[in-house]
């Protein structure tokens, strides 16, 4: 838990000179102020966050974390476990939407495991960050013990700490784990408060009665292990998941080291709640990509007070939305940092 | 009217072959089915306008026309006309948003005259398509003459032709006119059926008085020169703009040649209403970037049955959401085609 602390410590507020600087220059750039929308505010976030008035991005990074969930037992999934490691090797050899898409955006992609509950071949692009074999069915008891917990959220920050060398200036989250919606509403629930049929979807695919299910499920999995919700390590070590866990490591850790965060999906919205539990002051670093089609999402937005770039019904993960943020974000640096100002074009102002 | 005509004759059914082919493929590819939203239909939809299941984008054009409107001397726009021109040379010069957001995405910005009201620098990469020195003010009579307005829907076409040897794998349609948004709102009105105040936005940054006049001024313009709705080119010529009809000649010419057609925000919008009210069966070939601040626009994407991909407050025209919105198409389309199939990734199928 030390590390966890040390580095919430090391989270700075935002730069407010930064951004004073970066929102005159987006003033005086020859379009009406405002006109480009979330596009300037993003550009003045990130150079709040980058401290500096014009920030660049060069190397972009994602990372995807892989766990599995001992609550598939309960049917709660439309695929088999068995698709985890599966998926894991497919990103390993560049064919899954995650790969096609950082591709697009000149991203990294940093696959690791978390907790992917069988031995994966290594590969010298695979992370081994692996805490157990899965979690336990959490409709049972526990999903994972809190030194598991803790040290997910360890394994995470050390994933950002082993990439830093090479230079991280914008990160985005992703996750690969069968099952994992359900912790993640589990998570939304017991965090937010919310009812748990209100944050319940149809993950990757379930019909109606399977829905019915899958809600069923998630609160006998809140009424056996009566998660704590002022404290964010109970909840994820009673009814999270180890990539949920890494992911809020990921998120503290990009804070701490003034790393914007672009967030993707349900889970990674799920791992943000555990992260912004821990620690509120890491919110101003969040980048929400987009809104998922989960139902669930839409509560942890609005809960974070975070404002999707996107909205076209994704509901896949493995950092695909984050990648399509990242895009959007580069966007709005490079008017920042590119586009004349009214006195470098001789353009006349607002009468 | 003879090319406008043949233009639209020249407008075929998308490929239902391609886009079975493609269905087949998206829901082969190693993710579940449909979890990437509006990125797997887009695709779908691209294959059926190029007519090939796997359709490959190089050439991207982004066409950014100009006009003036004299309906500003009512005091409708908070920037004075002599931008339209000053922004023009901003183009040229690399200088504006669209140039920013175009070099990003890769594509072609190509600037034409379609009706600025003073006489241009010539450039060799300005077009001039000049159809006369600014529209009338359409509160005193129409905007332009009947002729006149056919004239700027070839225009736009001719544009399209001009590129075609070259190559348009893509097309994004942008505008710069000051005072644009005030016969972009008549035209909405007009072929909609709208209320004027329903469809009336602030533009590049009224306050409440001034929106108050511009209304008051639409709804004048619309009494004085009585738009026939059922006749397109009636209502372009009484209470439209140059580069609007320029743009609808675009999107026309666009669809004849089988090239997807991403509109920016409001202006394309109206124009897009122009060439949809000439030829219905343009509608498959547009996708519509983003949903703009301005009121009008939403009315007109439910009117056309669009879905925009993106919705970021942006109000700036030029295409920079069209560049935005090329750049998700790409992603779309990069996603149809590299990603692994379950069989070659030997990934299990769901349950």
């Amino acid at each position: 838990m030390n590390k966890i602390n040390n580095t919430i410590a090391g989270i700075k507020p935002l730069d407010v000179k930064a951004m004073e600087e970066a929102k005159i220059r987006q003033d005086n750039l020859t379009k009406p102020r405002g006109s480009l929308g979330q596009l300037e505010s993003l550009s003045i976030q990130v150079a709040g966050i980058k401290r500096s008035p014009r920030p660049q991005i060069i190397h972009k990074v994602i990372f995807t974390l892989a766990g599995d969930h001992g609550v598939t037992k309960e049917g709660v999934s439309a695929y088999p476990s068995e698709v985890t490691p599966q998926m894991v090797y497919n990103f390993l050899r560049g064919g899954a939407a995650i790969n096609v898409l950082a591709r697009q955006v000149g991203a990294k992609v940093i696959v690791a495991d978390l907790g992917v509950a069988s031995t994966l071949e290594r590969h010298p692009e695979l992370k081994d960050k692996k805490v157990a074999m899965g979690t336990h069915n959490m409709a049972e008891g526990p999903a994972m013990s809190r030194q598991e917990a803790i040290r997910s959220i360890e394994a995470g920050m050390e994933l950002v700490e082993e990439e830093l060398t090479r230079g991280i200036d914008i990160l985005g989250t992703g996750d690969m784990g069968i099952g994992n919606t359900t912790p993640s509403s589990a998570i939304t629930a017991a965090l937010t408060g919310a009812d748990v049929a209100t944050v319940t979807g149809r993950g990757t695919g379930l019909d109606d009665e399977g829905w019915r299910r899958k809600v069923k499920v998630i609160q006998k999995v809140l009424e056996v292990n009566h998660p704590n919700p002022k404290d964010a390590i109970d909840v994820l070590s009673k009814v999270g998941g180890f990539e949920i866990g890494g992911i809020a490591g990921l998120i503290l850790a990009g804070a701490s080291y003034g790393v914007p965060v672009v967030l993707d999906g349900f889970i990674s919205g799920a791992a943000a709640l555990v992260a912004a539990s821990l620690a509120p002051q890491v919110k101003p670093y969040l980048i929400a990509s987009h809104q998922s089609v989960e139902e669930g999402h839409k509560k942890i937005l609005e809960y974070l007070g975070l404002n999707p770039l996107l909205n076209l019904d994704l509901r896949l993960g493995e950092g695909t939305g984050a990648s399509l943020g990242i895009s959007l974000v580069e966007a709005s640096l490079r008017i920042l940092d590119e586009m004349a100002t009214f006195t470098e074009a001789r353009v006349s102002e607002k009468i």
